[in-house]
């Protein structure tokens, strides 16, 4: 995949060059304005293009949201499936995850607003193809904490209101993060390590 | 202040209902569409008003925002007081915070996500304000944590990150919960008692 991705820039730069603008734009004014008060014309005009000339490149604002939105979840399952492959011990699996998940959206919290707040706005097709990718990070993170119960390192009443616990405290940083704040992604990061292996019950937190 | 709200009602019922009913129609907008793409004639319309006559009431989108954000921290600020009034144990203190502030987000689901996630829409003032209120409920949290740690109850290595820990998650649930969900309100909040006893490292979870 990103080796056909980088075959497509190489051939047709200026195309994939006005994408990225298309894109960055989009997220700029998703971000501050939301999703249904941008217009076709603020994008264009942030990516210095004329709104029909947009069309050439996203048939609709909503498309736009979606590329972000599969890209971004796209980004969170390779994240978690990274941290799963760093260890075969679900204790180092899940503080990877939860580290890695947290620092993610607190320095992308831009981008993360947008995935996580505007799901409403997709297409119900569009919607089918990422709540499936949403499906496939729950399970990797349920798989964890399933495999801790199962070797009596974790200790949990409930599965998956557990997972949904330490999938809510991860996404949440994008809405609280701030660029001036006194904390850094890298130090919630490894703060949300000892706060997730708390939550699993975990004999090594 | 209650008795001053009910004076004033009795004395201008109809008034204090068209009051009600743009809140109300308020509220689902700006759920729906968010404030940004929400016009006055949107809420208008919803509460059976023209546009003119909603001025009367509110001279701005704002000032229901405002309103209805205002009245949203109060009654969180009310829950979280009255959670540790309960008891002077800070175990039971932390543990009836987190069931019905995440009860609470999951009840209130609609009205959670405006207060939460349009903060940026206030004017400076009514920020200021809000931000007030805001600061009071997590001083009122992390008086909790503190005394906790002090009794040598909770051991939790950065005070304030887990008070931010503590609330975030609570906050979230309104975004993750769905009236068709398997989960109730009462279960979740059941459950985040646990978990929020967990996250301070509490000798009695």
């Amino acid at each position: 995949m990103p080796g056909a991705t980088r075959g497509r820039a190489n051939t047709d730069a200026d195309s994939g060059d006005a994408r990225a603008r298309l894109v960055a734009a989009a997220v700029e004014f998703f971000a501050r304005k939301g999703f249904h008060a941008t217009t076709t014309r603020d994008i264009a005009t942030a990516a210095r293009m004329s709104p029909a000339a947009l069309y050439v490149h996203h048939p609709s604002k909503e498309d736009l949201l979606y590329i972000i939105s599969r890209d971004g979840h796209r980004q969170t399952l390779r994240l978690v499936r990274g941290a799963v492959a760093v260890s075969p011990d679900p204790a180092v699996q899940l503080a990877t995850i939860a580290d890695r998940f947290a620092e993610h959206h607190a320095t992308h919290h831009e981008t993360a607003r947008i995935v996580n707040y505007e799901l409403s706005a997709l297409s119900p097709d569009h919607l089918d193809e990422i709540t499936a990718i949403r499906r496939a990070i729950e399970a990797e993170v349920r798989a964890v904490v399933e495999r801790g119960v199962a070797a009596g390192i974790f200790d949990t009443p409930d599965i998956a209101m557990t997972t949904m616990a330490l999938l809510s405290l991860g996404v949440d940083v994008s809405r609280w993060y701030r660029d001036d704040g006194t904390w850094t992604p890298e130090r919630i990061g490894t703060y949300y390590r000892s706060l997730a292996l708390r939550i699993v019950g975990s004999r090594v937190s």
